[in-house]
């Protein structure tokens, strides 16, 4: 046979790798799509119920894939509720899941649409109440790689759900933001972005970084610049400030989390 | 090249995501199927050593896989001894795995006849004492998506080994039965299916579920019926009875795991 | 169309599971190579920053994968210092990583030769300092699966960093070895070779094993030979000693870990 080149689906859940929930989803997928259709793990341990987790993880890889990918994120407190299933075409990609916020940065973008996932001819023949990624969001993504257009499941959502994202605020030559998400290494990833620096007009060198009881001085280029131990901060892979340890843990080391205040300030100061 | 069209090969073992074995086993399958077989990994984070764990999980999960799926199980607490490698054939789907009790529920199945991997043509030249799923099984499941029939491989096992598998038993307007499986949510999951219940005749919002210290009233049709922190019981996504919190984990609030035993009753009686 | 036959690429990182760095990696090279590269994940659990197990592992697992296979191996704690970013063809095979000595053993084979990977025209448009896993390592594994030659991404590395491995030394009728790496059974794997063994000349059955405070006797063949909770030493699937309990994990019951010496005798001895 000839094979079909098929955009990939890119997994994301809550579900964790002990169930045997995520393999079951990628059945399902195969058992529609076929076997050509590429699946790509983003990650499967969003911790339980948490949206906002999901959403900044999401937003942070989608610009990587290829057009056209199906991203199937399934995190999802309101299962068997009257939350709805949606799918958000935006900036050239597929997006499949639970209309509970997962893809407010997504539906920000210019041109964003939704539609309901009803037609129950893209649905496995029995939709239970408790698994709404094996019996609706699976078979969706697999239908949309195949090439049915998102129109084609259901009427527009008009007012998809967004959840609100922190703003950057700025008060005269200081910014503030907060950390959003802290990574595996324990790097604290902010919110904010290269751009608001720039805006600062401020030495990159000169600015400091405050977080939780400690402050850093200037914006390095890499990791290699500070001595073993050190914290740093740099405008990370993300395009965002991040605080680091050079060989270790920040979080663990300034003893923050997700939501801790941080402040990057242009003038120059007394360090702390 | 026109590319072959092959059934996936769905992995379950033990060996956990820290070491290498899965990896080498798949580089094994990739060697002999070529490129194009979809590789779908159920789990591998069952309890090290544990069968019965494995065959619930599997039994839930191959339902869901398209026909011809070639499964392959590794959970093998006799490698190296006299237990048998084998091939099952049952509903239309494949198991490669040892010979120990795994397939149970696949075997029961009417027409299911399994065979044993005796073959050298279909391992790897070098067959170690201690890797069977790298040596004997990988090429097995490869050798079977190529499309080489389960019979090839050595003579029919006639006697394969079966667990015995917990009988639901019922005393008057009650159903007795145990939990099987701890999910990663901590959902209690029943051997109790739905056609037992419906066997009960009762009214399903009268029924009261009863495991460790506490009893339920009623089996619901969504988390979203119970208010959070709640407890709650539901015929779920496999078919089967569970006891879940809505918001939080059974198995923590009851202090039970696999084993404990379940009560659903028909008739009213005063709450406890 | 006609799907292209590709080598697949094979990812070892010390990224672990919970962040989407693995997913990037994957989308970036889909987005170069196309759909039909096939991808297996060796592990991403590596401890962190861990260039000797990330070493070891891989050099055991290699030998399986086909000819042709890539190899994206990502542990690197001077990323973004001067450590060069290189391309090893050894063996029929390519490897594409830092150039912190994770390629040794592949670079002492005969024949293996390094370049690095400096071209632009293969990397992402915007490298940043942070995650050349993504800007520079996952596209150049994408460009060689699609059959770029390994010598037109820079110039040749004459001297590429080679890290010592521990020899294993004799002394009379005895081998001094060490454990190299302990598997997620908590089975010590040693250096010893079973070359080492048998230029012993020694009867398999009398050599005694010792580790920590206690000893062996004999090499066995399987698990099977012994009690359950015996400690045992075998042969084991890498080809080197290693010392394991029957049913338990033989790190835990020896207290010893990696880099623990390791004595295999050959003369008859009083049991310890």
């Amino acid at each position: 046979m000839t094979a079909p080149s098929l955009p990939p689906i890119c997994l994301l859940t809550d579900f964790g790798l002990d169930d045997v929930y995520v393999g079951v989803m990628k059945a399902v997928i195969l058992g529609i799509a076929g076997p050509f259709v590429p699946l790509v793990d983003l990650t499967h341990r969003i911790p339980p119920q948490d949206v906002r987790a999901a959403m900044v993880r999401l937003a942070a890889a989608a610009p990587y894939f290829p057009p056209g990918t199906v991203h199937l994120a399934v995190v999802d407190p309101g299962v068997g509720s009257t939350r709805r299933p949606i799918v958000v075409a935006s900036g050239g990609q597929l997006f499949v899941g639970p209309d509970n916020g997962l893809f407010t940065p997504f539906l920000q973008e210019p041109g964003a649409r939704a539609w309901l996932l009803a037609d129950p001819a893209f649905r496995l023949p029995r939709v239970s109440r408790t698994f709404h990624g094996r019996d609706i969001f699976a078979p969706a993504a697999a239908w949309l790689a195949r090439g049915v257009a998102p129109e084609r499941f259901g009427p527009e959502v008009l007012e998809p759900t967004v959840l609100t994202v922190a703003d950057v605020r700025r008060e005269g030559d200081a910014l503030h933001g907060r950390v959003v998400l802290v990574d595996v290494f324990g790097n604290l990833i902010t919110d904010i972005a290269e751009e608001h620096v720039r805006g600062l007009g401020a030495d990159r060198r000169a600015v400091r970084v405050r977080c939780g009881p400690r402050q850093v001085r200037g914006l390095v280029a890499s990791y290699a610049e500070v001595a073993d131990g050190d914290l740093l901060a740099l405008v990370g892979s993300t395009g965002h400030v991040e605080i680091a340890l050079n060989g270790g843990s920040a979080a663990a080391e300034l003893g923050v989390g997700v939501g801790a205040r941080v402040v990057v300030e242009g003038s120059p100061a007394e360090e702390g």
